[in-house]
């Protein structure tokens, strides 16, 4: 059976794509990141998706990015904007790197354990501010990872995989319930509240997502009273 | 002043390029990793170059590359070899992954800190075997950090700076001296002796080069009395 590694944050969209690459007929093995996240407990989410969805490996990893901060998600001094989103910027949420130590961290799993591919919940729509995301950011990962392996040089280089992309929130609603992912146990809030806030940028698109895609129940309540639809 | 980060493992090319960084004019923050390396007393001499070179910041960041082994430096279960440099092979002191993992960190702390250059000891003369030290390793990493980073989007890349890329050993110990590098306080060594081993590929390749450029009081015993100089 091929392997693949699975970077999951214990979101939605990540658990959506664990779900995709059981399906694509792999062995997953989960990875993880306590990094100095404001909402470390979103790693909560992530044990009790692994456990659900039935894979048998799971990595947390302690990489410190908080050690230099930079970001409202591993600096207390930067407050998680709760306004609404604001497109066309670069949000302060943005954590610098993350992406890149997170999927260097993943060739490095992959390797060791001779995994042929790597998936992504990365998502270039509702995310358009983080450069982290884009298509191009990704092609150019694929080409590092060619040089920059044993495997590379002596084998199959995993292929990084992002089978949401180019989704809308609302088409991965959908595809996770296609998949059967456990909806109400992922946990999307960039805030460390006990309850997910409804006012955080990922509340917001989350909220909005589940609101359209016709499952209020698993909306915050915040998210489901200020619901509007599009006219 | 202009900054820039540093990866100081420890070793004489790091402290080099530690060195030349600080000649070059920048501010340096120092950059080190506990990433389950054998020889984590490399992280000492780490400590006492940062110092002795007057840098100000120095970071050390535990990531776990161990967590799931896959070389001679990072799992008990395989043996550093002692029998001497084979070339043309990727040796097995090799750590999957383990430069982009470093890259990458190195690239969040200059984003998140202004630096605009990122100072390597990456060298692929000696250690021609580890596909992560290559050149058009180190030209694909530039291209990813132009596309992965908010300063990507709205500023300036950081340089990825490998000046000792195209030296021989004995270049390196020849630029040390030049740069007043503490070379007494670097260790190379990939055991966890307390004294370096002499018979590690790092120890072989280190003592051969200290004996070349006319330093044999810095070469290990073992080394020392082995040395033969080619014909």
């Amino acid at each position: 059976m091929k392997r693949a590694v699975v970077l999951l944050s214990g979101g939605l969209d990540s658990a959506t794509v664990a779900a995709q690459a059981l399906t694509d007929g792999f062995e997953v093995l989960a990875l993880s990141f306590r990094y100095g996240q404001r909402h470390v407990r979103e790693l909560r989410s992530a044990r009790t998706v692994a456990k659900a969805l039935g894979i048998g490996e799971h990595f947390i990893v302690d990489v410190k990015l908080n050690a230099w901060g930079g970001s409202a998600l591993t600096d207390e001094a930067i407050a998680v904007p709760t306004e609404g989103v604001q497109p066309g910027t670069i949000p302060v949420t943005y954590v610098p790197g993350r992406n890149t130590v997170f999927i260097a961290l993943a060739l490095s799993l992959a390797e060791a354990r001779e995994a042929v591919a790597i998936y992504l919940g990365i998502n270039a729509v509702d995310y358009s501010g983080y450069p982290d995301c884009r298509p191009e950011y990704l092609a150019a990962f694929q080409g590092l990872a060619a040089l920059s392996s044993k495997v590379g040089v002596e084998g199959q280089v995993p292929r990084l995989v992002a089978p949401l992309i180019g989704d809308t929130k609302v088409d991965i609603v959908r595809r996770a319930i296609a998949l059967g992912v456990p909806i109400a146990q992922t946990r999307s809030c960039y805030q460390d509240t006990e309850l997910p806030c409804g006012v955080c940028d990922a509340c917001r698109i989350r909220d909005r997502a589940l609101m359209e895609a016709g499952c209020p129940d698993l909306a915050t309540p915040v998210g489901r009273a200020g619901y509007r639809a599009d006219p």
